[in-house]
């Protein structure tokens, strides 16, 4: 489309991350801009700021930290939106200058997370090298790639290892071969895109008071309309240690009345419903509408109600 | 209003029953015919079949029973509906012919129940007399007014004893002086008067299936949007004993936002939910609407929502 | 046993009660004296007393009444517990002195909840009769077979039937032929019995407050130890008509792990439980145990709590 | 005690991390040996192999991460339990070596968290100055102290600068001053630690199955026995993301009764619960005992039951 910008991306960088890597199996437009930023922070903010059109973040079991920062950086501040989400393998492998062998490799670089997921594999393959950490599995590749550095090997995403011009020494060398890390697309407010019948919901909960029982309250109103959860996470809030949020992931759509419902009666019972965005579930995996719970069974209901007002 | 006929009243009778003189507290048009009924199901019969406008019925902690019949005969059958509630203090009195004293009674008539709750005063002030029962305190009061009778006294309502010219030896014999009785006013189904502000509502929930945890999931849907409940009772279903519906009285009226939502959850989730009216309390103690439960809560957590979805 | 005295119970009589019928089925000594009383509430009273060591009395979906006394009595006043339920299958028939036909019936004699229950028989066969009432089907079989009675014939038991010598003309007769009463045996506290495995056990609880959400805090405390309800009833407690306790039977055996944890969980939670008895069930149907429920499993528990504790 | 070897502590390294600043405040013993690891799993695993006596780790809220390291090598391997907890204010400084002003950084080191928890600090007072990353504040400050760096100035613990010589530029430059972090002490099992009245316990719970409603009916094994929580998090567990275990602190001790009742309740209903330990609230914040659920009320239960067999 002529005269169209196309789509600028953030990320949580630098160049060559588990987030980089996820954020190309998003971007097929080529033409698309990917531009990183150091922290999640400023990935985020970058979006607020009109900078780029959206950013991609870790917000789940991620491997080189952030997830905190991304869970905070949402709830406070001009608001944001989940567009989109992405689960990538964990796949790390062993990255070195073109001509080295294992044997050669003496000092290995890498995120003090993904060190820890690869210790069996290490103590097991190079027990006598040794282990120094970097901010980024991203930035251990860059600086075994930099000429003149001293050290030997980077254990990285594929990514980086590619983008940097390594060879891979060994590949799936973490211990857990199935762990897998999720990612969030941020925009900035804007119409809600269609339901897909498979949808996750986002949002952060505030209580009125912490009073006791006032989570299972919480979860009554998605329980009593038929809404399953898939991930929960109280937050200390930004005042003291003692006052929590709760961050949530709904199953389904705003646009699904059963959501829709508990929505509202969030808003009304909580001190501030923070809504993240709806948006379709990265694996596809249609929601378990139970009977009584489909848009149908509420229209039904509320015809049902009317006739009996007479 | 000229050519308009008189409202009938249809009772559980005979003449002189508590339910009778629960009536007399509700019907202040002279020219309405109040219209006795040997049994609760023979009243509603009159109900449905349009022979009386409406008919009153002891719906809860009755002297003389009917409960489980008014219960029942609400449940099944052309819908009726409750449009307003009586609660009756129960006095009893024992009542002769004139002249009679109380060393003259030997031989007392009552109701099985009146009996029971007069157990105290019958053994304290008329430990030698037998008791004999009948099927209403009312038909005991008459049966001592009958020329000829060879009983001596009846336990019963003031009402009864009036009607029937007797007089009261003793009033206030009941043991529990506290204890009241409740009746429903009950018609054929129309519009449904408008909220006070102190209102109950009736139904009969019908379960999908009887698994465990089917009732937490009831009282869940009322819990999740703030009602309280008045009155809950099991009630085996017209198949088998093993099969339970549950008889509630909840607070609110169908227009409040609140009670609409619930009752819909629960049309959703139920096999079958039987409305039987809001109507005002008998008590006329305003609803406890708690935080974030009034209409205007529910209007601005619409709003909120549709804001949300751009 | 030589020097034995035979057991004696009391039963809601008079003589030919459906309370007399059920509990024939229950004693099968036939040296036990069986002994009338005309309430519910003298019959409990006579267990009380020592009179006599147990008495039945209806407490379910009574043909008869006295269901609200029964629960009432049970509550208030000196210890009283189940020992035993009996179920019988309300069949009524219609009973006349030997020699009368269906055609010389012109008044039938009978109690107005049997009247209510036999409505449609009534009507199709015997359009033309005058239904007057008794207060109980016994009485009204008796009234029938009195010398010199002017009533035709009366709706009943069959025992009532046959004990006053009456023939026949129908049985069968009622609208819901599966209509089934349920008795309990009640006596002075004593040894629990032995659990069966298909038990149940009566209690009625107190509220420390009339706070919202008490009864969902109550019906909490069964399911989370995995003990499903047979009855409630929110009964209004002797002091004001807003302040209810709740009549429940649960299924188990207080020797049931899971049921005890209950029960002192309500213990401590309400302001008072009455307990009621454990006892075995009419329809034996084994306890719906679920995974982690039974007392092997509690048992478990303890011992995994005691090894934490180092 | 001559001859006692005194204690090892590991931590969450290098030298001068936050979390070696909070392990600073825990132990008072001079002699004590404090052994910085790379990774909190190494830490956790010198833990396991008797290396060390105990290890102090980030749990919540840390601004170097970890976090999910922690959660998960508790949970899974052998086994470890919490026996203390640091709460320990984030107040991060701009740490120079001695003579640099404000006006000679242009480049500052630190962690992305760091750096994204003092940006508004950075862009008020350094807007030039352009921020690397390294993979712990501690790390940062070690650079900047190293002869010939080339980097001016760090982000970092006041301990880390205190530790490498450098002087501290500006102090309390977060952007939220009452940012709060949580670390905790883990040691091999042994016995529990008595219970203080404020006190907290850790536990990680595997669902039987995923099914809906999971987490409400493991909130009210809670709820039921009064045990209010501080923290949850579900977690995908080590099979697949839609596996979710739920990781929490309870308020209580294993030796209050009501969390003792809770914990067997949940051993019997999860597949299976980990127990991390009991331990001192670092608040000190005495438990909300609500009434009916001390020791002594479940003491006062259990003899009312025992009553009740007769």
């Amino acid at each position: 489309m002529p005269g169209t910008a196309p789509a600028t991306y953030g990320y949580f960088g630098p160049v060559g991350t588990f987030t980089h890597q996820a954020l190309l199996t998003l971007v097929t437009d080529e033409q698309a801009e990917l531009v990183p930023y150091a922290t999640v922070g400023l990935a985020l903010q970058a979006v607020r700021d009109g900078e780029v059109t959206s950013a991609l973040v870790p917000i789940e079991n991620s491997v080189e930290g952030g997830v905190s920062a991304t869970l905070d950086t949402l709830t406070y501040g001009d608001p944001l939106v989940i567009t989109g989400e992405v689960l990538l393998p964990v796949q790390f492998g062993l990255y070195a200058r073109p001509g080295t062998t294992l044997a050669d490799v003496h000092v290995v670089l890498t995120h003090p997370h993904a060190a820890a997921q690869c210790r069996s594999w290490l103590a097991a393959h190079l027990p006598a090298a040794e282990v120094v950490e970097r901010g980024s599995t991203a930035a251990a590749a860059a600086e075994v790639a930099r000429p003149g550095s001293d050290v030997d090997a980077a254990v990285c995403a594929a990514v980086a290892g590619e983008l940097n011009g390594l060879d891979a020494l060994a590949s799936g060398i973490a211990d857990n071969p199935d762990a897998v890390t999720r990612f969030v697309l941020v925009s900035r407010p804007g119409p809600v895109g269609e339901p897909t019948g498979a949808d996750k919901t986002t949002m952060v909960l505030f209580m009125r008071e912490n009073h006791p029982g006032a989570l299972l309250e919480i979860l009554e109103q998605f329980a009593s309309r038929g809404v399953d959860l898939c991930r929960i996470e109280s937050r200390p809030t930004r005042r003291t240690l003692g006052d929590y949020c709760f961050s949530i992931d709904a199953e389904g759509h705003v646009a699904d009345a059963r959501l829709a419902e508990a929505m509202m009666g969030l808003y009304r019972t909580c001190a501030e419903v923070v809504f993240l965005g709806s948006y379709p579930r990265a694996d596809h995996e249609a929601a378990d509408v139970r009977p009584g719970t489909a848009n149908a069974d509420y229209a039904a209901a509320a015809s049902w109600l009317e006739r009996l007002k007479g």
